[in-house]
């Protein structure tokens, strides 16, 4: 999968891309995550990447042509790359780019577990972070094909969601993660939260294990973990059961 | 506001809390945040933060003592300056402190504005940044205040949620961001998604700004702009407008 995020902070990412999982990913070659400073892109000389919004009002709204131009670019060095290799194995050059132009903002559609499984097949993402007074209109209309929104929360900036996108989407990649049982039971797996999980010591502070994670039948132990799953769910989140109902139907 | 974050990815920190609005905070000193690196706290000689789950599976859990000892010590350390102050002060030594120990984990209650507005009312939070695997249950029970989590899905760690709840709650203290204004409109206030915004030029690429927002009239764009923001709302997010209806039952 290829990545590009458009920024107006690009010095806030490359700390959050190159630890833990997201580094790996990189490293094994399933990702490659390119960070693009919008300022780059302007034509006007004291590199202005917004102006105030029509019709008044305060804050600052960002400019539709840096943009438009920092896509632009990116699709067309991307096309380059593969009608180059293209011509070069005596294909057809393909017409169009696959890439999918996401714009963070807190009016898009809100990140959950499937949206990030369903992004994780894609083969090239395009993020624009967007600022909190907000973008021009007409970016939306012309060359966003989806919006995402993190969570209903305002955040100076869509730096932050687009690193959650990423980390999200990343470590669903096959092959990302080293061991693939990581993947099997996850909160919002089948609508649940996880269960309760507990490591040495046994006892701790006087706090003991649960004993049934001591007996050794892998049975029992899945029943009461899949019951404590169930149980925490109906507690906290049981507007997760009610949508899994509503799916059903 | 003094915010305290525990993680094994101190790293991944300074960028984002350095720059833009979340620096400037630091700068006017309206909050103080300090990075702990979880690893500093173990008593094992290969810094282990974490152990296999009882009962089995796979991954490792964040075991309990480092994280006790690390918010003993945050704990303590400000106890220490506060009785410090109120003894020169000649005042009484306050016999609690009065922290918030936060998880950040999938299992928590999801952050809204709502929240946001209410945390940026603390004075001191402390932010424990969990990992997919997960914590210890004794951590949970035995220290956290409140467990949140910035939306339904899994990320590699707490760190990314650390950061966007401390971004969101930041902006709000008072006299943080600049221009009063600026948290006048913003997407969620009212249960609303913010109106479309346009900037310069006022044709751009054959589509030009709605004529509403030039003609001057600002009762008449004020109308215009809810009306907009009405339309967004039903159209991309009508659950807001639901719980809007519900909380004024």
């Amino acid at each position: 999968m290829r990545i590009d995020i458009i920024t107006i902070f690009p010095g806030m990412f490359a700390p959050v891309l190159n630890e833990s999982m997201v580094k790996r990913a990189q490293e094994k070659n399933k990702v490659r995550i390119k960070i693009h400073d919008l300022r780059e892109f302007t034509k006007d000389k004291h590199n202005k990447v917004d102006d105030r919004p029509f019709g008044g009002g305060s804050g600052m709204v960002l400019s539709c042509q840096p943009i438009f131009d920092a896509v632009k670019k990116i699709k067309s060095h991307v096309t380059g790359h593969r009608s180059h290799f293209a011509k070069s194995q005596g294909r057809k050059v393909p017409g169009i780019d696959g890439a999918k132009v996401i714009l963070l903002c807190p009016q898009g559609k809100t990140f959950n577990q499937a949206m990030a499984k369903k992004l994780s097949k894609e083969k090239h993402l395009i993020f624009i972070c967007g600022h909190y007074e907000g973008v021009d209109e007409r970016v939306r209309k012309l060359i966003v094909d989806e919006e995402i929104s993190a969570g209903d929360y305002v955040l100076t900036g869509g730096e932050l969601p687009a690193m959650v996108v990423v980390d999200a989407i990343v470590r669903l990649i096959p092959g990302v993660l080293g061991d693939k049982n990581s993947l099997n039971f996850e909160s919002f797996e089948g609508n649940l939260l996880e269960y309760p999980q507990y490591t040495r010591p046994q006892n701790f502070r006087g706090n003991a294990v649960p004993e049934v994670l001591l007996c050794g039948d892998h049975r029992k132990i899945a029943s009461w973990r899949k019951a404590e799953a169930l149980k925490r769910t109906k507690t906290r989140r049981p507007d997760l059961l009610t949508a899994k109902k509503q799916r059903r139907q």
